[in-house]
C-alpha cells in the first residue's frame, strides 16, 4: 500500500524539486538516474529502399536527416543529456522542447511549432511485482520527413511498426512521416488496452474476494486500485486533447488522408477513457458492496450473541433464585420441583427461539 | 455478481488486445466466434417495385447496388471476414470502416465519407437467464440509394420495417435511403424502451423486497443493477451525438425532409438518456435505503439484548447475593424473605420495563 | 412507497412499447386510457368583438380559423385519436406533431415549423391520496392568429386567463395569438409553485418529525420524497431550454413585444429549478441527519447497556465467589463478612458510576 | 431548526401562490406586511450643488427627474403599491419592472430596457437571535441622470455613500448616475463580507465543540450551518452574472470608466462565491469528522463492555462451577482449594488484560 | 485543528470588514499588521549594463523608470501605504489597481490597462510549525520597459532570477520586460511544487499510520490535510486562467517570442491544479478507508466479546442449575456427577470454538 503510494508522490514530485530556478531551457534530467548506455536506432526509407542501423552516436544520424527519405531516429533512455542536446541544433528544436523531453513528468500535449510538430504522451505498462502501472513519458519530433521518438527505456511496443517498414508492398512504405508519427501513437494506445485488461482482471478477482471473504486485505487492495485508477486517469485524460489537437491541425506536417486515421485513434482515446470511468465507477460501488458486507457481519456477530445471551440469562436467572440460601423457599422442598424448573427454564427457552424465527433472524 | 463482471470485462478487452501492432485496416473479426452461416437478405425497390431476397454470396447483391432503386443489403453475422471484405470493394469503403464493422467493440459514432455515411451503434437486449444487458454491434453504410446493414446475428427488430416496405403505399416506398436509415435506427432506439422496462421491473421487484426483507441478496442485486446501468449508459451516451450529428449533417445524402424525423429519433434519445439517469439515481437511492435499513435493523437487535440484559442481570445479581453462603445473613432467617425478595425482583424488572416505554425502545 | 415506484416506472415505459415498430406519425394514443367525452372549448375574439362556446366536433371550429380574430380551441382530453386527426389537416400539421400530442410521455420541447410553432411541456400538480406528482401533458400548437391547446384532461389553469380575455379592456385583447401563448406558459409555471409549496410542507414536517420521531416511516419518506424530486426534476429542466428558445426564435410568430413577457417566464422557471435544487440539497441532508441520528440513538442503547452491565457483573461475580461451597472459606465465617461484602460491592458500583459520570455517559 | 426551514420554505413559497392567474404587471405586493410609513429619500447633486431631503409624498420627487443634475430616489419599504405605481409613470417604466419591484422573491437579474436598467438582487444581514441569514431584496432603477433604489426596510449600508456624496470634492460628485449605481452595489457586496464573517465564526465555534464534546446538537448546528450556506449560495450565484452583465453592457448608460469599477465588484462577487464554496467543503467535511466521532464514541462504549465482560464472565463462571452442590467434588474439600481457584481467577484476569493491552485496547 | 480553521476565516473575512463603506481606491493596508521597514531593490538592465542597488525611499527608482533600459524594482512589504501611493503616480497607475495591491485577499487575476498589465497572485509556502499552508500575495506590474513587483514580506524566491540576470549573456539580459514578468511568475509557480511536496509527504506518513494505528488522531489529520487542499486549490484554480490570459493576450506588452514561455508556465499550473485534485481524491479515500478501518475494528471486538460471551454464558448456566437447592436433585447424588458435568462443559464449549471457526470468526 505505502508503496503504491510512496509510488504516486515520487512520480509528481520528488524530481520536480530539482529544477526550481533554472533558466527555462537548461537540460537537467529529471527522472530515473540509469547508467545503460543510451540506445539509438535508425530506420530510413522511402518506397524502394530501406536503410536500419543502431549508432553509437547521435551524430551518425544527421546525414540521414538531410536525405529526402523519411527517417525515423528512436532515442531509448534520455539519461544522457548529451544526447538530447546534440540532436536538437541541427533540427531547430526550441530549448523548451528539449527541456520537456527530458522533464520525464510532462503532461501529455502537443505543440505546433511550425517547422515541426512535438507530443509528449504517455507509455503505461503494468509491473506485476509491485501490482502497479507504470508511466514512461513518450516524446516524439514530428518533422517534413522525419521523426525522432524518445523512450525513458527500451521497450518492445514498435517493433509490430518496425516489422510493416520492413514489408516494402506496405501502406507506411507509401505515405509519409506523418503517418509513421500517426502509427506510434496506435500502437500506444493499443498498449493502453493491454493494462486495462490486467486492471480488469484484478477487479474481477477482486470482486470474487469481495464476496465469498471480505476483510481489511479487501479494502486495501479496493484503496489500491482506486489509485491507480487515479494514476491512470490523469495520465490518459490530456490525451484526448492531443490527437484532437493532432487532427484538426492546420499544418502542412499532417496531411488530410492521415486525418482519418488520427479519427480513428481519439475514437480508442476514447474508448480508453470510457473504460477508466467504468472502472472507477466499478470500483467505487465495491467499496460501497464492502461496508455494506462489513454492517451485515456485524449484525450476523450481534445476532448469535443475542440470542445466546436472550436465551440462556433468563434461565440462569432462574437457576440464580433456587440456589438462594432462604431458610423458608417451599419450592425447594417438592418433590418434582426440580424436574419442573427443569421444564420451565425447557419452555422458556423454546418459547425464545420461536420468537427469534418469527423475526427472522434464525 | 461474478458472471456479470466477468461480461463487463470481457466486452471491454478481452478482444482489443487481439489486434495490438496489426496495421490499420487489417481485417480481423474481433468478437464471439461463431460458426454458422451468414444471413444476408437484399430488399430492391422503387416507389413501383419490390424485389426481396435471400443471397448465398456477397456477390449477388452487386447488380442491385448499380440500379437507380434504393438497395437495403442486411448482413447478419460478422465471422466471415471475407463478406465484409468484398461488400467494401465495389462500394470504395474505407479500410477503417471494415475494420469498424468487423471490431465489434465499437464506441457509436458517425463518420462523413461524402460518398457515404458510417454509422456504428449498439442493439441492446436483456437476456433473462442471466438477468444481464447484452449489446450487439449494428453498423450501417449508407449511400446515394443503398443501405448496408450489418448485425452481429439475425434478429428480429427490422421485421416491422419489412413490413412497410412491402406495402406499396407506404411512405418508405416513396422516399429515399435516408429515410430507411432514419426508420433503421428509429427501430433501433425504440427497442431500447423494451430494455429498460425490463430493468425498470427488475427495480420495481427490487424495491419490493428492500421493504420486505432486505438481506445480503438485495445487496447484490442492487449492485448487479448498478452495474447494468453503467453498461447501458456507456452504450447509449454516445448515441446522443450520432443521432446530433446526423441531424445537422450538410450532406447532400440526407435530405430536409429527413432532418424532423431524425429530430424525433433525437428526442426519444435524450428520453432514453433521461430514464437511465433516472433509474441511476433511483438505484443509488435504493442503496440508501439498504444500509439505513441494516442499521435499523441492527438497531432493532441491540435493543432485545439490551432490554434482556438489563432486566435480568440486576435480578440475577440479587439471587447471586442470596445464593452466598455466610454464616450470618439475618435475611436468609427471615421467614418473608424469600417472598420479599421475588418481589424486589418483580419491581425492578416492572420499573425497567417503564423505564423502556418511556424511551420509546417498547 | 412501491406505489410510488410503479408510478415512475409506468409514467415512462409501460406505455412506450405500444408504439415500436410502427411508420411515424401513425396516431395512437399513448396514454391513460378514458372513457369520458373529449370536452373542446372555442374563444374566438379581437379588441372588439368575444365569441366563446363549447363545441362538439372539431369540425365546428374550423370556421373560427378562417377568420383574421385570435382563435383559441382547447381540448381536454387526448383518447380520441379521430379528433386530433382532423384539426392536423385544416392547419398543415406535421403527422410527427399529432403522434408527439398524443404521446403523452413527452419531454418538454419547442419545435419551429415556420407556419407554426409546436411546444409542449407538462401540467403538474399534487395527489394527495397518494403523497405523488401527478405530471400531464400540456400541448401547444401556435399559429399566426390561432392557438390550439391540449391537455390530458379537464383542469381549471387556465380559468383566470379565460376571465382576462372576457374583460373587454383587456391587454389580452388588444395583442397577439403569441401573448395569449405566453399567458397559458405562464399560467402552467406558476401552477408549479403550488406543487413546490405542498413539497416544502411535506419537508417541513417530515423535518418536525425526523427530530421528534426519527424510524423507518421516515427513512420511506424520505426517500419518497427523494424520488418525487427526482420526478419533477426531469419534467422541468428542459423547460428551461423550451422558454428560452421561444425568447430567442427568430420567427414572426412571436412578436418583439412578447419576448419580454417570456424573459419573465423564464425567469420564473429558473426559480422552480432553484426552488427544486435546493430541496433536493435539504433533503439529501436529511438523509445525512437521519443516518446519524440513528447511529446516536444506537450509542444510547449501547450505552445503557454497558453501564447496567458494567456496574453488575463484578458484583455477581463477587456474589458468585461467596457462594463457592469451598470447605475452608474464612471470610464466610467472620461475623461482618455480610455486610462488609455489600459494602464493598456498593463502593464498587459507584466508583463504576463515577467513571460513567467522568467520561460523560450519564 | 424547524424554525430555520419553516424560513426556506416561507422565503420561496407562500407568497408565490398568491400571485397566480394574475395578468402580468399587476401590482401586488408579495412579502411581509407592514404598517410603517415607506420613507423616500432624493439626494440630487452635480459637481456644484447638493440637495437632500426627505419627502412624504412620490410626487414632490418628479421635478428633480427633470433636472440635467444626477437624482438618486432611495425608497425604504415596498408595502404601499401606490408609491411604486406612481413612480412608474413619469419614467415610463415597464408594468414588468414594478411587478418585479414589489414581488421580493426575485432571483438577481439585469435587464436592459435602453432607456433605463433594471437590476435587482439580495441584501444579507444576519439575525442573531435566531441565527439566520435574513435577505431582503434590493432593486435600482438606472437611468441618464437618476437611479432609483428600493429597499424592503430602511437600513444603513447606504449612509456611507451618502456621506461621500455630501463632500464635494469626492470622485462620486463628477462623475454620472452609473458610477452611483457601481457604489451602491459595491456596498451590498461588501456587506456580504459580513455575513460571511459571522457564518465564519460559527463555523470556527461550531468546529470547537465537534472535538471537545460532539453530540446531537451539533449534528443539528451543522444541518442548520449548511442550509444556510444553500441559501446563501442561491441568493448570491446569480449575481455573478448580473455585475458581469453590466461589465460588459453596450449601452450609453454605463460609461467606459465605471466598467473597470465593476470589474472590481465582479472580482468580490467572485469572492464572496469562492468563500461560500469553500464553507460548503468545510462544512460538509465537519460533517463526515462528526459521524467518525460518533462511530469513535460507539468503539470507545463497546470496548469497555467488552473488556469487562470479558474478565468477569470467565471467572464468573469458575465461582459458578465450585457453587454447585454435587455430593463429590474433591476440590472443595482441599485445604488449599479457596485460595487456588481465587489465584487462578487472579491469572485468568491479568492475562485477559495483558490480551487486551496487547491489541491495544487499553 | 481549531487554529487550522481561524486560519481559513482570518485569511479570508476578518480583514475584509474593514474596508467596507470605503470609496474605491481609498488606499488602505489590509493584511497582517508589520513593524519592519520596507525593503526596496532595483535592478536596471539592458544587454550591456546592469545597475542592482537597495533604495531607501521609492522616490530614488524614478530616474530608472526614465531609461529605455530594462527595470526591475523589487518592493517588500506592503504596510507602508506611502510607497505604494507614491509609486502608482508616475506611472499613471489606476487607484483600484493601487488598492488591490494593498488588499491582500485578491483572487489571482490579470488586468490589461493597455499602458501596463497589473497581475496579482498567491505565493505559497508551507510553515512547517504549524502545518499549514501560507499563502502572501503577489502582485506585478509589467509596463513597457519595467517591472514592479510587490511581495508580503521578504523571501528568497526571486534571487534565482536575479543570478540569471547578473550573468551578463543569460537570455534575460537580451529579452524585454516581459521574458522578466515570465520568469518571476514560473518561479512562484515552480515554487509550489515545493509545498506540494510537503503536503505529498504528509499525505504519505498518515497513510503509514493510518494502516498501522488509525485513531481519533488521524480522523484530524486527514480533516486538517482536506482544509489545507481546500485552500490550496482556491489560491490555485484562478491562475489557470491568468496565465492563459497573459498568453492569448493581444498587447504590445507582450511579445510572441515569450508566448511559448508562457504556454511552458501555462502548463506546470496545469500540472499544479492536478496534482491538487489527485491529493484531494487520495485524500478522501483516505477517508474512507479509515471509516472502513473503525468498522472493521468495532467488530473485532465484537467478535471477542461474543465468542468470550457464547462460550461462557451456557456453562454457567449449568453451573447454576447445580447450584440449586432442591431436595431432590439425583444428579447431585451420582458418583460421577461432578466430571460428567465438567465434561458436558468442556464438550459444548469446543462445540462452540468449532462453530466459530467454522463461521471464520478465528
Amino acid at each position: 500500500m505505502s508503496r503504491g503510494t510512496g509510488g504516486v508522490m515520487q512520480r509528481f514530485m520528488k524530481k520536480a524539486s530539482k529544477k526550481i530556478g533554472l533558466s527555462p531551457g537548461t537540460l537537467i534530467h529529471v527522472g530515473e538516474k540509469k547508467t545503460e548506455k543510451v540506445r539509438i536506432r535508425v530506420m530510413d526509407y522511402d518506397e524502394e529502399n530501406l536503410e536500419e542501423k543502431d549508432v553509437d552516436t547521435i551524430e551518425e544520424c544527421f546525414p540521414y536527416l538531410k536525405r529526402p527519405t523519411i527517417t525515423w531516429i528512436n532515442i531509448d533512455g534520455l539519461h544522457e543529456v548529451d544526447v538530447i542536446d546534440k540532436i536538437g541544433k541541427p533540427l531547430g528544436l526550441h530549448s523548451l522542447v528539449l527541456e520537456d523531453i527530458l522533464h520525464t513528468e510532462q503532461r501529455p500535449k502537443m505543440e505546433d511549432f511550425e517547422d515541426y510538430l512535438f507530443i509528449t504522451s504517455k507509455m503505461l505498462s503494468y509491473d506485476d511485482r509491485i501490482d502497479r502501472v507504470n508511466a514512461e513519458q513518450f516524446s516524439l519530433v514530428l518533422g517534413t520527413n522525419y521523426i525522432i521518438s524518445f523512450q525513458e527505456k527500451e521497450g518492445d511496443v514498435f517493433n509490430p511498426i518496425r516489422e510493416r517498414i520492413r514489408i516494402k508492398t506496405g501502406r507506411v512504405r507509401k505515405v509519409g512521416a506523418d503517418y509513421l508519427a500517426y502509427a506510434l501513437m496506435d500502437a500506444i494506445i493499443d498498449n493502453y488496452f493491454i493494462v486495462l485488461e490486467k486492471l480488469g482482471e484484478k477487479i474481477e478477482s477482486l470482486e470474487e474476494s469481495l464476496i465469498t471473504d471480505p476483510g481489511p486485505d479487501t479494502l486495501n487492495a479496493i484503496h489500491h486500485l482506486k489509485r491507480e485508477l487515479i494514476f491512470l486517469r490523469k495520465s490518459v485524460w490530456p490525451l484526448r486533447e492531443v490527437i484532437n489537437g493532432m487532427e484538426r491541425l492546420e499544418s502542412a506536417l499532417i496531411l488530410d488522408r492521415t486525418s482519418i486515421f488520427l479519427r480513428d485513434v481519439y475514437d480508442h482515446t476514447i474508448q480508453v477513457i470510457d473504460i477508466i470511468e467504468t472502472f472507477r465507477d466499478v470500483v467505487s460501488g465495491m467499496m460501497d458492496v464492502y461496508l455494506s458486507s462489513i454492517s451485515n457481519r456485524m449484525n450476523e456477530v450481534m445476532k448469535v450473541l443475542t440470542i445466546i445471551a436472550t436465551i440462556f440469562i433468563p434461565m440462569t436467572f432462574i437457576a440464580g433464585v433456587y440456589g438462594m440460601n432462604f431458610k423458608h423457599m417451599p419450592e425447594l422442598e417438592w418433590h418434582w420441583g426440580y424436574p419442573l424448573v427443569l421444564l420451565i427454564m425447557a419452555i422458556l427457552a423454546i418459547f425464545m427461539l420461536f420468537y427469534f424465527r418469527k423475526n427472522r433472524w434464525l
